[in-house]
């Protein structure tokens, strides 16, 4: 509990996040870190012939975003599980925001939902779990 | 059903794997792509004060091995879910073997289970789903 008492408090309902632009530099990064060279990612003429009609960023780059807002909770922050949907494909030159809000929080253990946002359209949604120490 | 005619089949049990070594460079460039710079990932002198005692790679990096693993699955591969427990602390120099395992299928719905191990210990277990087309 003396650790949590050096920790500036956090509360249901507190909001982080954190934006960025989707470009096709980072889809290949992502590509190479990974090891998913998935042609609908990087193949243009592969993926104009898929039901998205053009190259989507990877499910698991736009997830990462989410590791971006859970970053600007103060204190050490220890991702423990995460679960998402991916409900819209992510193009590149795509602007997201990712955003968590706390819905509770036991000791160091803080649950939060989390979405990723292109404007106003939801294209993932999920929940996360941490420890904050 | 006649996409599915075209594609090879896919059965429960079938197993698909990728393998890669955490370095501090993709550290680095996950840090970068995604905009988590949490020192705990990237400051040695912190890390060594956490519970770590030494830098540990982001959560969502291992995660992102299972997108390879998927992206050995013939077909185009979308993820539309996944679900994961980080069970133990990634170092840099850990060589991790991203496995997943097809657990039903139904049409162009696959689901699976997903693990990370290192060795044969597991750093991350959980489950997946795709639509494969």
């Amino acid at each position: 509990m003396e650790e949590i008492g050096i920790l500036s408090t956090i509360n249901i309902g507190d909001v982080f996040a954190s934006s960025k632009k989707i470009t096709e530099h980072d889809v290949k990064t992502f590509a190479d870190l990974s090891g998913d060279h998935n042609p609908l990612h990087l193949d243009a003429k592969f993926a104009s012939t898929s039901m998205f009609k053009q190259r989507v960023a990877h499910g698991m780059l736009t997830a990462s975003l989410i590791s971006a807002a859970l970053a600007s909770i103060t204190g050490t922050v220890i991702l423990t599980y995460v679960c998402f949907s991916f409900e819209k494909p992510v193009y590149m030159g795509d602007t997201l925001t990712a955003r968590v809000v706390v819905v509770n929080v036991e000791g160091s253990k803080v649950n939060l939902n989390a979405e990723v946002l292109r404007g106003t359209e939801r294209v993932l949604s999920g929940t996360v779990k941490i420890l904050r120490k």
